[in-house]
């Protein structure tokens, strides 16, 4: 069973990072099978929806990953401010680590499907609520009001979604940085 | 010679929306010749380089188109904050009457080929310079401060890129309405 468990997690790594890297129509079945080291029958055993079923899989498996990093940025700072800084700077170092080959797992998918496959656009959608969600949630235990928790939740995640690609493209974690220290002022602005 | 204009550039529009769409990987060139109408042979005789060079050609054609209507929508109103928001609306529009298909042009293409395709990347650095700098133009012949215009810049064009996704997925003008606010006060808040 944990073996079971292992191989599900890996094809589910491997899928995210090759559509991650090369998109989800660049993304070939057989090459996931292969990087994951499993038979192309163990793919479609795990995944009888084929590719548009292990994608939707991907992208919430990306969503939950993305999900505990952006919780555990936010609860480091009481702040929601200073928090926001803190989730720029991790994302930033994510991405170095990687060489800045790594950016948001789901962005690619997320383009290359909109709609034309609505139940991965539907997983996209769902990841993006519940980061601005957590943003959100941030927001209003410290006090802000319910309309501009929400709202400032949207220009988080999107600004360091921009921020990422951008980050990515230079090679430099400027981006990520000019995002945190903007994004802070402009919740600042609201109190 | 208007007739071998028209067919490189239907190339280039074909090939554009196409990895708009499905990402570069995702894009073959007999895919590009065939929804251009024209022989394969026609698109190695206008793109030397292949798929590669043709990308690239793809993003700096992109860019060109965009930073026309960047400069359009910025010029429309005199103050920079309100220009922002006119930008945000233009480009909401222009997501909407695609039925929010098309997006932005380059970052599928970006995304795909970041750190693996230099010629490629440098064509989207370019693009997003380009950008950026016609953003700072607008701050700093409204008084801002070079660092401040700069840094401004770069939170414009990557909230508007992270927006744009984030309303393909949802459908809605909302994020981009809410992150021509945000960017709005942002902006307003320095001076």
């Amino acid at each position: 069973m944990v073996a079971t468990l292992g191989t599900r997690a890996r094809i589910l790594d491997v899928a995210s990072r090759l559509m991650m890297r090369q998109g989800y129509e660049g993304t070939a079945i057989k090459q996931i099978a292969t990087e994951a080291q499993v038979a192309l029958s163990s793919v479609y055993h795990f995944f009888p929806g084929g590719k548009q079923g292990l994608a939707t899989e991907a992208v919430r498996h990306a969503d939950e990953h993305f999900a505990q990093m952006l919780q555990d940025a936010l609860a480091s700072k009481d702040d929601p401010a200073e928090a926001v800084v803190a989730l720029a700077w991790v994302v930033a170092e994510y991405l170095r680590d990687s060489d800045w080959q790594d950016g948001c797992p789901i962005t690619a998918t997320a383009l290359e499907t909109v709609g034309r496959i609505p139940e991965i656009q539907q997983a996209v959608e769902v990841a993006f609520e519940r980061w601005r969600g957590l943003v959100a949630d941030k927001l209003r235990r410290s006090g802000f009001a319910e309309a501009d928790a929400q709202e400032l939740a949207h220009t988080v995640i999107n600004t360091l979604e921009g921020a990422e690609l951008s980050a990515q493209v230079s090679r430099t974690p400027e981006p990520m940085e000019i995002a945190g220290r903007h994004l802070a002022r402009l919740i600042n602005s609201y109190r």
